[in-house]
């Protein structure tokens, strides 16, 4: 009987306020989980999802599936997305344990598990630059078009800076010890496809532009001295934010209540509808988490659910 | 007799590539000279400018003479863009040592030499913050809007980013040892009004601010490592150099040929005509300066100055 691999992919938080589709970061939870095992037949199979009941069990329909079959495809030496079936088989069980279309990288967090555990599940490996082109391959079966800012700290854990997508250049950034992430979802859906029309769409001016070039360069290097105030005041995003805000029902008052509660800075996480904070310790995020909370359901009516942690700075692993 | 003193201010190269308004860098040379003496009566003389035949010597007309008064005002605890005459008097010299509508911050090294002159003829200090502040009242004389990217590097030295100009927070970035500066000046003139408005008439695709939003994410974190070479990847700009490079005959010849040379970075300082690149050792700023004289020589026949260097890491200074 073949060995069974379990494998964790964190949730993720993508653009950190200035830094649209350059930057993310892992987190501790939400996440999802998938096990595999090899089968004798080529291909992948999806034996079974757990935890949402609209995720299609068709391999070629499901981003777990999709970066599995890529993953096995680098492992014969193909691209990842090289329209063949892999030599090698595997079974995968999905077990979804965090929202879909929240803004948290849900499709990323099922594509970087698909691709890791096909590949544990053959006692093999694939650099860290491999299995983020393999899951990238799962991203562009969800969206369209292969966005690397969930799924590379999917993979590397911490924060990552995509500093070019052609040819894809990612580098770690440094993580402050006391940073806590603070996330809240409410109980809403914004879809992504429709969030990122908003912002192909529209043309920028450059003082728009120039706010975010200040504040990101600025988010860098409070990043490497461990200022945690000059992160907040970083956090200010001029470009997506007043955009895609008017979709998540409360915004402006939950934002206002993380500034009251003393977050180091607030946006949209993702396209929304969660909303991140930045905390200088537990205390504090757990204040912050609440006052947010709150603001959604005062606000807006909105149930939502609280996650608090320090930023994942492993990424997806092997349990 | 008063005292007189003598104060160096340094030419700046802002945007570095992709921080369009944000970055700016102080050089070693050239730079402008002012001398000061107090006099009985209040308010600024221009006694007399050498080396630049079209400065006024009327003091409202000159960004020298406007940036001393204003230092003045502050002497006197007031705002300085407050349309008062100083208690106190200077008399002024004004040694242009750097060409004018060059891409090298020609008003505003006048304007911090100005302000830093006044300041030191009557022997008194202001804040960093503040010099800043009354030199931004020259540049705003100058080109009607008060842009820190040359002014905030001229007083402060080394690199220094301008994270937010409402409130102006200013950030000095680390300096890596080994970084060389590049900067050819070609014989010919761009207008920097003109050249701003090619900007600001411009509306920007997304795509366009992602790759800018990297780059200068990356240049941050590369001062902070000292990675040279990534220093160099990251100095990309598809922003603003694409508008105004046609503004500069034999700009694309010249990059290709600090490239060649291996510039670690080349792109337009500020406005241009001037062009900046980023070199790992003197001898290979040499070798690139050289290159770049030769290439605006053959691809635009124009003669250029070119200067070599460290970062000045000072900036403005009492002789």
């Amino acid at each position: 009987m073949p060995n069974r691999v379990r494998v964790f992919a964190p949730a993720t938080v993508s653009n950190l306020g200035p830094g649209f589709d350059i930057l993310g970061l892992a987190l501790a939870r939400p996440g999802d989980l998938v096990e595999a095992e090899t089968r004798a037949a080529p291909g992948v199979e999806i034996v079974a999802v757990t935890g949402a009941s609209v995720l299609s069990t068709d391999p070629a329909k499901n981003v777990a599936g999709v970066a599995a079959a890529a993953a096995l495809r680098r492992l014969d030496g193909r691209a990842p997305g090289d329209p063949v079936t892999p030599s090698r088989g595997v079974r995968l069980w999905l077990h979804k344990q965090m929202p879909l279309a929240s803004g948290l990288g849900s499709s990323a967090a099922s594509s970087v598990a698909g691709a890791l555990a096909a590949i544990a599940a053959h006692g093999a490996t694939l650099s860290k630059h491999d299995l983020i082109a393999c899951a990238l391959e799962g991203e562009r079966a969800a969206a369209g078009a292969a966005h690397a800012d969930n799924v590379a700290p999917g993979v590397m854990g911490g924060i990552v800076l995509i500093r070019s997508y052609q040819p894809l250049d990612l580098i770690s950034l440094p993580v402050p010890a006391a940073l806590r992430v603070v996330v809240v979802h409410p109980h809403c859906e914004v879809v992504t496809a429709e969030a990122r029309k908003l912002v192909s769409a529209h043309r920028f001016d450059i003082r728009q532009v120039i706010t975010n070039l200040g504040n990101v360069a600025a988010l860098v290097d409070a990043l490497h001295r461990g200022t945690l105030d000059q992160l907040g005041r970083s956090i200010a995003d001029a470009l997506v934010e007043p955009l895609r805000a008017p979709l998540v029902p409360g915004f402006d008052a939950v934002k206002q209540a993380a500034s009251d509660a003393g977050a180091r800075g607030c946006s949209l996480s993702g396209s929304g509808p969660s909303v991140f904070a930045f905390a200088e310790s537990e205390t504090d995020a757990a204040r912050i988490g609440a006052a947010m909370r709150a603001a959604f359901q005062s606000a807006a009516h909105l149930d939502s659910d609280v996650y608090l942690g320090p930023v994942n700075t492993h990424g997806a692993r092997v349990l």
